[in-house]
């Protein structure tokens, strides 16, 4: 029987001293949208949550797999989960329109491999 | 002025050939929930979206952060992303109850190291 792993780039970027509003929930699903269509990803539904007083939490579902940011405006910071497969989508052309969006003074990226399909013993 | 970074644990588990129903949305979200509650976080907001012809992916939106799925049944495969802070909670207590209930045959788990708040030059 035929394996059918596959290998795919997740992108886990921390960002610190954002110079964008990260209360600003209509920027920030613009910002995931469009870094979507970057990617070259079709976005199959999105989910935003406010939290209070600060805030916002931004999920993009894509075709197979999705997009994510969680914002701390109290420390200009946001967690951003960029997890794309597909042929042809490009997780680092979806990273770059965020980094330019949102302006972070510093970012920590970390690259996970994740082998999706089945495992045959 | 202080600092006030926050580490945070991240797992990120690929599932494979798994025994549960990857396609049954109520089972999945059930399973979230719990292990959400096993992990002490508290949820806010969820979004269920059903691929055609199968497959389903659960997010679920936590106080601070979240735990979501991503099934492929066709391969018996789930993508798992725990993402939990806070004082006294436990991602590995989720990831728990996931296993025992989704019943992979065999998984990989990636345990991701992240710096939350401020970052000072």
């Amino acid at each position: 029987m035929e394996s059918t792993m596959l290998k795919i780039k997740q992108l886990l970027v921390d960002l610190y001293g954002c110079r964008a509003d990260l209360d600003d929930d209509e920027l920030l699903q613009r910002v995931l949208e469009e870094a979507a269509e970057k990617a070259g990803s079709t976005v199959v539904n999105r989910l935003v949550h406010r939290f209070h007083p600060v805030g916002v939490s931004v999920f993009l579902i894509l075709a197979e797999t999705h997009i994510s940011i969680q914002t701390w405006p109290e420390h200009d910071y946001a967690a951003v989960d960029i997890f794309v497969c597909g042929e042809g989508n490009d997780p680092s052309a979806a990273w770059e329109v965020i980094r330019e969006r949102l302006e972070p003074e510093s970012h920590e990226i970390k690259e996970i491999t994740r082998s999706i399909g089945e495992r045959r013993a």
